[in-house]
């Protein structure tokens, strides 16, 4: 049997492009919808009141384009996840955190985990509660708010002094914490386009984790064991964005890796 | 004659407290309330159309206070001027653009004059606009977007080797055009504070405009033409931010140049 209704992606921007990208390579039959509330990002430094409220929003404006299921590619947003299963049940809402965390365990078993996300998900505790419940109950966790990394990425920037002055803004003090951190998680999702920078800085020792990847392979996991893959031949890729929907086809292709046909993405309102 | 009735200042965040530092030293006997639209932030990435909308349930929480003319500390929600205007009459709306733009004049009257601001203001021509509009129909004008500035000067940074890469990339192709401009218009509320390091890289025979400073003195103007100054011996001050007010506090100490006890920083809802 094959369920040809598209997966839903929500994210505050454009970053969870990433995990789109993740997504769309881990899962070549599957069709996706992607909705990127421009009009509100960054949520980063919003209350968690605010990103439950605008989350909820995002998560019905996918429902009521029939997705099959919602991935939340956004580690703020994440953090609404119990939230958002009882706002959405039965349908299955996946988000970053969980196989982040676990990535992150696999990778080093006993720690320490480095984390590095936006300040809103530092301060939320999300990645370290859910590291604990995958089993690293004692694991030694250290983390760091990155504030520029994401109106870095979103510049386009992927190298050069400026990024180089940032990584080690935000990597120096974090890298020498005693112990030093052997797992690395990239706890946002733009995170990933500065990947090749930020393991220069962190070193050979130091296993970067990627979210986007991780939670990819939890979606693919997913479709499986409840039986609604697609195996269309052809699939559909579209875009919601709340504002300025070229800016998001323009800025959109450094995260998702390809250009973005502009006529494809639908201006939306939440509100 | 005297009327105490609060001055209203609205930004879409923290920056505007720039043009509120100014104001409250310009106009030592008047109160004021601030507005920070912290929960949508930022506005210079976003269309003109959904900043207009923003813009004017800000106003209108600020005419519900009472306040005897309103002030758009906010470069990008100035472009929404003459529909601010037309909403609020009577009441006077200033912004921050016009007084720039003739402060810049003042500085080189034949130009060239560059402009730096961010995506949305320098997209908008707001600025070129209002130099042809104050005479300045055949000055030379070249327009930069800093978009890093903001999220740089929102993270305490004012120096240092993230502010200086920064600064270079956005001023150098700048200061190359042929011919160099002789005034910089800080065209954005929050750059005031990176003004030692940007006089540094943009050297002596540039004149730098702080638009902070030429709103306050137009809002003085203004005041006393109108004959509604107050001349009351004790003036209040106060805050309201759309979303997490004790950031407000923190980060708005950088802008303010002096502490903001959270106590008196209200939480608001616009929508």
């Amino acid at each position: 049997m094959s369920d040809p209704r598209p997966i839903g992606v929500f994210d505050s921007g454009m970053g969870g492009l990433t995990v789109m990208r993740a997504l769309m390579a881990r899962l070549p039959s599957e069709s996706f919808v992607y909705l990127g509330d421009t009009a509100r990002l960054p949520y980063g430094t919003k209350s968690a009141d605010t990103v439950r409220r605008y989350a909820l929003q995002a998560a019905q404006a996918l429902v009521a384009r029939d997705v099959k299921t919602v991935v939340i590619a956004c580690n703020t947003a994440s953090m609404s996840l119990p939230a958002l299963r009882e706002a959405l049940a039965p349908l299955p809402v996946i988000g970053v955190i969980e196989p982040g965390a676990e990535a992150a365990l696999a990778a080093a078993p006993d720690g320490p985990v480095g984390v590095i996300a936006t300040e809103g998900t530092v301060k939320g505790g999300a990645y370290r509660a859910a590291i604990r419940a995958a089993g690293g109950e004692t694991v030694p966790i250290a983390q760091q708010a990155c504030p520029l990394f994401v109106p870095i990425a979103e510049e386009g920037l992927v190298n050069g002094p400026i990024v180089e002055a940032a990584i080690r803004r935000y990597l120096d003090p974090l890298l020498a914490t005693v112990p030093k951190p052997k797992a690395l998680l990239l706890g946002c999702t733009h995170y990933p386009v500065l990947k090749t920078e930020i393991a220069k800085v962190a070193g050979p020792d130091v296993t970067l984790v990627d979210s986007a990847i991780t939670a990819a392979n939890a979606v693919a996991k997913l479709v499986d064991e409840r039986d609604i893959a697609s195996n269309a031949a052809v699939r559909s890729i579209r875009f919601l964005a709340t504002d300025a929907p070229d800016r998001f086809a323009n800025v959109g292709e450094i995260f998702l890796g390809q250009p973005i046909d502009p006529g494809l993405v639908e201006l939306v309102d939440l509100q």
